[in-house]
């Protein structure tokens, strides 16, 4: 094992990942994924160095220029001098390898840059899914020092719902001429959108996706009040840049806007709380599972085999002895 | 409210049924499909009365003949002056009104037959599904004084499979010139057959299904020792009640067998053990349900989002409260 390979130690690889040590962080992230022992201790350690990173979620219909606005995104960002994490949670993705060959490289530069952190997840294989292992994801990346972390999905299932639960501020991108409008409206997803972009903007129709969004929105009557936040319409010509940096805007002043509003604190409470039900839930479950098969199950079901005992009963002692 | 109509009160209703009281039997399961309040106190009430019944499952392929069979099985049955319940599991049985007219002049005559209750379960709506609910069920009809409970259930799907697992002997089902017997296999009913009917047995290759039968089973070798069973394999026109004599004498077969070999107290425990897991799971749901609704948890989750503690550590939290 060469000398600057990290181990396993938590307190060596979270203080190396904070000194933005970019093999502390994949490492860490990897622990996270394999459900890891040392996840708790993990989570102690992060706790005092986490909340400071804008979650952002960029998603949209497949083709609509996703992997390209989200590589364009990071050089934005990066022109500003912000750190970026990148979490893509999609098998599709440049950053786990499916993508087109010109999003590679697009992304490769990125891939050098001491200042941006990629990772990609897998939505299948992690007990509890994505939505157990992601969080802890971005908070790794949120500790190392990150401003904005985007997360990448693809695709309208379950899983890319819960992963963009965890974002402060959700991109919606649509482009012209794919029905995408309709589409996106039918799959719920405009409904969650913080800042619509619309992409190939150079193409004929974008306008009208523009218009479309806009009489969306007057059908929808905002909440009200100095509270309330439109979702601001961007356009983009991302294979070009073009647009890009007034993503950048928007997402500042989403920021802005959450922490004026007292949103922020809103969502994260919200997040939190549907984390530690899910964690409570499996832990539950493992216990119970060990349970079921213990010698205690086998000798109430004994009893209600022998008519001494109603099941009823019988699953009131099950629980008892599962609570001490 | 007519004086003679049950009311409610379980130790009435329990009374009635041990009785012969068809409706207090009816009323009974009722309670239990619909998940009533009385459900405990049922079971307590009925456990010194159980026991008794032989609960046997009758399924096979659709238009195999397996209402006809039931009946008429009812029919033979009530000749020895047993005392019979039938369960019905689908809503294309005689019992609950979907099957033919022919089936149903059939059942009529038994359904004024005091020594018959006859009473049909859906197989949805009910919380838990009906496997929560069968056992039950079955435990009023062992109470009502039955000595044979049949079950009838159509299709190979996760209900029918779980309300076969509560029964002491299954019976399938076969009729020639189906595929029966391959289809059969393959849903894997031929492993969990204690007594198989080829039925039909006036139509050309009903011999063939015999010998089918018994390649497989000759390639199955027993557990070998006097403790083990080979299932019987009886040929029935079930229309002209032929053969179906030979069923009830494979049922009385099977269960001395099932008393000396000690089978039936090891299947007996098997299904206390599922049930009583299913209903602990059952009741954990509940409970855990509405602790996620609790401000224990939005109060956890608050924490969580001002970083004064970990994910993990808040659902240790959650899961003490839950158990106190």
């Amino acid at each position: 094992v060469p000398a600057d390979r990290p181990g396993n130690d938590p307190v060596d690889l979270v203080g190396r990942a904070r000194a933005g040590d970019a093999r502390a962080v994949a490492r860490l992230i990897t622990l996270v994924e394999n459900d890891s022992p040392l996840l708790r201790e993990i989570a102690v350690l992060l706790l005092p160095h986490i909340g400071r990173a804008q979650i952002v979620a960029v998603t949209g219909p497949p083709g609509v220029g996703k992997s390209t606005s989200t590589a364009m995104l990071v050089t934005a960002l990066r022109q500003e001098d912000l750190r970026v994490g990148v979490l893509a949670v999609d098998p599709s993705s440049p950053f786990s390898g499916g993508a087109l060959l010109g999003d590679r490289v697009r992304m490769q530069e990125h891939a050098t840059d001491q200042g941006v952190f990629i990772r990609s997840m897998a939505t299948r294989g992690h007990l509890g899914g994505l939505a157990a292992a992601a969080p802890q994801a971005l908070r790794v990346l949120d500790a190392a020092g990150c401003d904005v972390v985007l997360i990448e999905t693809v695709g309208v299932g379950q899983s890319e719902v819960e992963v963009m639960q965890q974002a402060d501020t959700t991109v919606v991108l649509l482009a012209p001429g794919m029905g995408d409008g309709i589409q996106a409206a039918k799959a719920g997803i405009l409904e969650v959108a913080d800042v619509y972009v619309v992409n190939k903007a150079d193409r004929d129709g974008a306008d009208q996706v523009v218009r479309d969004l806009r009489y969306m929105q007057s059908l929808r009557p905002a909440a009200g009040g100095a509270g309330s936040w439109t979702a601001p319409i961007v356009k983009t010509v991302a294979v070009r840049g073009e647009g890009v940096g007034d993503i950048v805007a928007a997402l500042r002043t989403h920021r802005e806007w959450l922490e004026a509003s007292g949103e922020l604190t809103l969502r994260r409470v919200r997040r939190a709380a549907a984390e530690v039900e899910a964690l409570a839930l499996e832990s539950i479950r493992r216990r119970f599972g060990d349970i079921a098969n213990s010698t205690e199950l086998a000798r109430l079901a004994s009893e209600v085999a022998d008519r001494a005992l109603d099941p009823f009963a019988a699953s009131d002692r099950l629980l008892s002895a599962l609570q001490t």
